[in-house]
């Protein structure tokens, strides 16, 4: 006989996730996961991000961590909504955390919602939050050894973006190498070249996820179109 | 009524933990579990501590990842004994595995294991292997803020090593605030600043270990000393 102790958990997380999907979607707002390691830079392309969107969408930041509020003061500091979760020792966010963030946000007056996971590289795979879309972030000084060894997050990834690429002279990373293996995990996810905290590359990126913004207000409204003829 | 899932686990990883250091303690060899983020240079700090230490001990290295095998290999490469762990999805070893990987090593042959933990600056904070002590590395691109998001880590090990100091010019890291926090959470633990792929700075903390396996090896000699008068 077995027993996994996993299922019942995992079960419930996906139960409330369609929870917040559905909140979400009466309100027309998109949420984007963001994973990285500890250190690759997830603050610095969420506020890059935001410069480059927050003329066209009305911006809101979910910030986890296990312990501390920097990330959270860092966001406010740009006039933009934030929530700090403290995990209090776990290594992910899980959609009850959501659910009770998302309570504390306008949800009507906002467009976009920037979750930024626990840095990990791991465990935050594994756990749907009802986002509309799960980005990784590397960062060159992590090496181009990364995908080989953490296999799950570039798989469920819809964008991958490599930070840091202005310190490509400084490692010794290999693009090719690196690309190719990526190319393997996930054949379609497009790679963006950025460096946060210089603004370099963010316009592709940026472009790409209004995009998405873009077709989910349209598929919302076409529905809310389709329910009220 | 609350029903601890963790409780189980927790309490056969420790049970089997305790079996893994008895088994060392018998043959006399140091294992030191070296946990820290993805890309922070934990191959490269074991293989510059390799070369540091090598002419007075008989070393062996066990490698944890989610997959792939190329730590081990790049170990291997310098007539080094290497067992691979492949998780296969899990953030953190456990002392099953470590059990595993001892049964696979030359355990009379030896002097000191260094593991290598899966990249993770939080669920390898939990788990005791049997080792006799946790050492953590945050590397320089890391950023200085670590300590107030990861605490656990930082006070759970042993010594902290500050890895890819070269990169100091590159990087906004106020060492300062780092070490003010890092001693904050932990007063004892030393901190070494190393550039591990250049082999800077890498004596003092080898020099640490040193004391440290000489000091294990003198209790145990000890011990049998009294147990056979």
């Amino acid at each position: 006989m077995e027993i996994d102790l996993s299922k019942p958990i995992l079960d419930l997380n996906e139960r409330l996730a369609a929870e917040n999907r559905a909140e979400l979607d009466r309100r027309g707002v998109f949420v984007v996961d963001m994973m990285a390691s500890p250190g690759a830079g997830k603050t610095s392309t969420i506020l890059a991000t935001i410069a480059a969107l927050r003329d066209r969408y009305r911006i809101a930041v979910i910030e986890g961590d296990i312990a501390s509020k920097v990330d959270a003061e860092k966001v406010k500091a740009h006039g933009i909504p934030a929530v700090q979760i403290n995990t209090g020792g776990a290594c992910h966010l899980e959609s009850d955390m959501i659910k009770r963030a998302l309570d504390a946000l306008p949800l009507d007056e906002l467009d976009l919602i920037i979750v930024e996971n626990v840095g990990n590289l791991v465990c935050p795979t594994d756990f749907y939050l009802g986002e509309n879309a799960k980005v990784m972030i590397l960062s060159v000084p992590e090496g181009h050894d990364k995908p080989l060894k953490y296999p799950g997050i570039f798989q469920v990834s819809e964008a991958v973006i490599l930070n840091k690429i202005d310190t490509m002279p400084v490692f010794d990373f290999d693009e090719g190498e690196f690309t190719s293996v990526v190319r393997s995990l996930n054949p379609t996810a497009p790679i963006f070249r950025i460096a946060a905290t210089k603004g370099e590359g963010v316009d592709a990126w940026a472009n790409w996820l209004a995009a998405r913004i873009d077709a989910l207000k349209a598929s919302i409204a076409e529905k809310q179109a389709g329910e009220g003829s």
